[in-house]
């Protein structure tokens, strides 16, 4: 268990729209049965569920009760006291989210909860989120009063490009402010992606390090195994780069690439992560074109089960041009990155579940090194978040023998070696910084339109026509997301698992005999 | 077994000086055992034993066969067929070093030999050193010519002083060519010894931070837990900073510091490591005092076996002055090195066995970790050369758990996970160097004397009167080392096994909770 290391949340009224949806059941809830189990919450939490489908507090936690996860999977939480405890603090509206009706009714359940605090958790289509925050405002929910905060949490997507975006940020500004509204990145609840920060500024070997001089390329990557499944409606309108660029692989982009905040505050990190983002380049069309591959997966196998071509997947348009799979080359106009290339990319139905970040060094100026001065391949860090959470320097040192000849070996830190840290579903560091009102882990506005800014070109380029390359399920991604690196005379890093498959080019491990 | 990748070595006659002696017995005759063994040395290789003892070749193979070894000790090889095909090629020969019979029955097996390459190995007291290779010379057989190299290679101590060290530099190169003389210094023959350059310049993550810039200190450590038993004699008259400091320690020095060499060849390599020696900061007799300080051991335990006082030591002079423990403060003076201070210390029956470089890092300007900043440890980066080759770096990272706190951890790199290394005496690349004349780990004239020049202010001071400071086998040495430090806002890292004894100061590990 990871250790605890912080007070109980104050009491509050979580009111949950979406409260029978899938996110409920398999992450939150469990997330906060886990605060209960914990001391991260008290007795003082109450869940307000709120949806469309009929029913009374007891559907909803009979509902929760019945819900049974995948053993390991999200939402195998140890239920146990915690849960009984939880349970019967769980009450249930009924009602439409866009009819006053409901808000009348949940103004007066907070009234007569045992505290003012209440936070509405949107766990909805991203179609209500305006209409859910008008509603709020109208009933006077997002008043705040001493002893009684008001606060608004916003699943992704934050909009689907930068026009609905900013349209989304000033529909939810004209009513309550940036200091209430908390946009769930929950990427951000990863031990790994805030040890990003961490390792960078507690340590002055990486800082030092960290900046044009040194570094000669930086890699993220977010590959998963899954296939789209049966979510074929909701991503044909989504797709992998809204899916994941500019909220997930942008919060590990920020963390690699941000200057120091003057202090861990949530303003001081949020503007510094805001600040990195907007330095993105903005290609233009003919460079978004050369610099961003897609992809849709094929049919084919993985892991020996069959998987149908994305464009077969119910739900999916006979026509689409969705892409599973997604390269991507940007820069960072800071003095600090000038020159420097981040290359992102991420997919379904990949040959390995791999998030990681690759920081690669530039090259050793070794004429001490003769002819194999080729074969001492670089320095790189590599910050491991999924599925494994840890910390590996690649390095050269003596090979043992009377020749002076390097071999590659790693410096490696598994978080799982020191530490017990996987019993937590993630949400529970967001849901705590909810309830105390800490928004570092959130995303503000002027980030969210910065990170759209950074894709929209791809995405302008994208819906003018033309197709994704294809890919087989198993792979790591088209031929043409290879070629985006090699033109730069790079190659991708490759992912853990993909050095034991046969027959699969193993870049660097060749390099230094 | 470490990995052979190397051609074998010339026919070569090993003439040995003090072949009856322990360096034969427990170094060389193995080293040479493994060589053949691994195809270092043919059948070309004849070893002529020279010793004032009486006996004949049988005699000397007798005695070597008859060595028994600890297992696992010094000289502990797998004799097996190598040795019995070794064996047939040592012959002896009886007779004075300081009479020139002895010489003139070299001069004949030699010229019996099937090559005319040679090789002597002084491996006798240093006081025949330089009458030994008067008489090589007189009888020409220091000679070179096309087809017959001849090489003298010299064990330590080499001098006992700077002017004895450049009395005998002098006597030896009026007679024979620098490029002829081999000047031991075993811990060049240890892999991570050598690893300390290839590792400092095939990682720009390493030699990018290797300077004053970043690197607060460094600390070199060669801490014994064997006492000086029956070597009372000959350790009276040395003392631990002859016998390891201006040898061993400044080897390590010359590596951690020396600038990078143009190539790996012999003489770029020697020229830095000259280089940095001669900008070791020659102290005042005043200076002297305060930044070093010597110890000596009293009657204790150690592992639970009686120790006796060293001055209890048969051989040991009753009024002797002779430290067994010596920590020093030195400055490098030069642009990469200014104002970082190299602490070294090297003791007998010490807590612990361990030979180690700490080169520890500059601290961060951390104010984002508020009141714990004081808790975020420096960066380290540990070479640990004995008992076992690693490498490791002690790094702070995000603590699991809803707040930012750091935890130092480590990640690390033992040579034994990886490569079978356990197996060489050490000598082996030393004696193939000798032999293919490659002297990259021998110690040239001129770093010999800046060794001695940068000891000798101690030395002075301390045959000026004084007596060590007294420590209790199984402790760390004098208080006043740890003080030496203390004076700086410093304190020496924790040696391997110290973590593990109970009621010993942790350094470090306290800090970050």
């Amino acid at each position: 268990m990871a250790e605890i290391n912080v007070p109980p949340a104050p009491p509050v009224t979580l009111v949950i729209f979406g409260a029978m949806g899938d996110l409920t059941r398999r992450l939150l809830v469990p997330a906060m049965i886990n605060m209960t189990r914990l001391g991260l919450a008290g007795d003082g939490l109450h869940i307000l569920g709120v949806g469309i489908d009929p029913g009374d507090d007891q559907t909803l936690r009979n509902e929760l009760d019945a819900f049974a996860p995948e053993p390991g999977g999200e939402g195998a939480v140890e239920k146990g006291e915690a849960w009984e405890r939880l349970k019967n603090r769980i009450s249930y509206l009924q009602g439409d989210f866009l009819q006053d009706d409901i808000y009348r009714s949940i103004v007066a359940r907070i009234a007569q909860a045992p505290t003012g605090n209440a936070a509405f958790y949107l766990a909805v289509q991203p179609g209500f989120f305006g209409a859910i925050v008008d509603k709020l405002a109208d009933h006077e929910l997002t008043l705040e009063q001493p002893g009684a905060f008001r606060r608004i949490a916003i699943e992704k997507p934050f909009g689907r490009d930068l026009p609905s975006a900013r349209a989304l940020n000033a529909q939810l500004l004209a009513r309550v402010a940036e200091s209430q509204i908390y946009r769930v990145d929950h990427f951000l609840g990863k031990e790994t992606v805030r040890n990003i920060m961490t390792a960078r500024f507690a340590n002055l070997m990486i800082e030092r390090l960290w900046n044009a001089d040194c570094i000669d390329h930086v890699q993220i990557t977010a590959a998963e195994t899954v296939d789209v499944g049966t979510r074929g409606k909701f991503y044909d309108v989504t797709g992998a780069l809204r899916d994941m660029v500019p909220n997930h692989l942008f919060t590990l982009l920020a963390m690699v690439a941000m200057e120091p905040p003057n202090s861990f505050d949530a303003e001081s990190i949020r503007d510094e992560k805001a600040k990195v983002l907007k330095a993105i380049r903005r290609w233009t069309p003919q460079q978004a074109r050369q610099d961003g591959v897609r992809g849709a997966y094929t049919a084919g196998t993985l892991d020996g089960r069959p998987v149908p071509a994305y464009a077969a997947v119910p739900g999916v348009a006979a026509d689409s041009t969705t892409e599973t799979y997604i390269a991507l080359k940007l820069m960072v106009d800071t003095w600090r990155w000038h020159g420097v290339p981040f290359y992102l990319r991420t997919g379904k139905a990949m040959a390995v579940r791999d998030t990681e970040v690759v920081v690669q060094f530039k090259p050793v100026p070794s004429p001490q090194f003769g002819d194999s001065a080729a074969g001492v391949p670089p320095n790189r860090l590599v910050i491991q978040i999924q599925p494994d959470e840890g910390l590996r320097m690649d390095i050269s040192i003596k090979r043992p023998g009377l020749a002076i000849e390097t071999t590659p070996v790693s410096l490696e830190f598994r978080y799982a070696s020191q530490f017990d840290v996987a019993h937590l579903v993630g949400y529970e560091t967001l849901l705590y910084d909810l309830f105390i009102g800490d928004q570092t882990l959130f995303q503000r506005a002027d980030a969210i339109e910065a990170g759209w800014a950074a894709v929209q070109p791809f995405l302008e380029l994208w819906a003018q026509g033309g197709m994704p390359e294809p890919y087989a399920p198993g792979s790591l991604g088209p031929d043409a997301a290879d070629a985006l690196l090699a033109r730069d005379g790079r190659a991708w890093h490759s992912l853990a698992a993909e050095e034991n498959a046969p027959g699969r080019r193993i870049e660097g491990a060749t390099q230094a005999k």
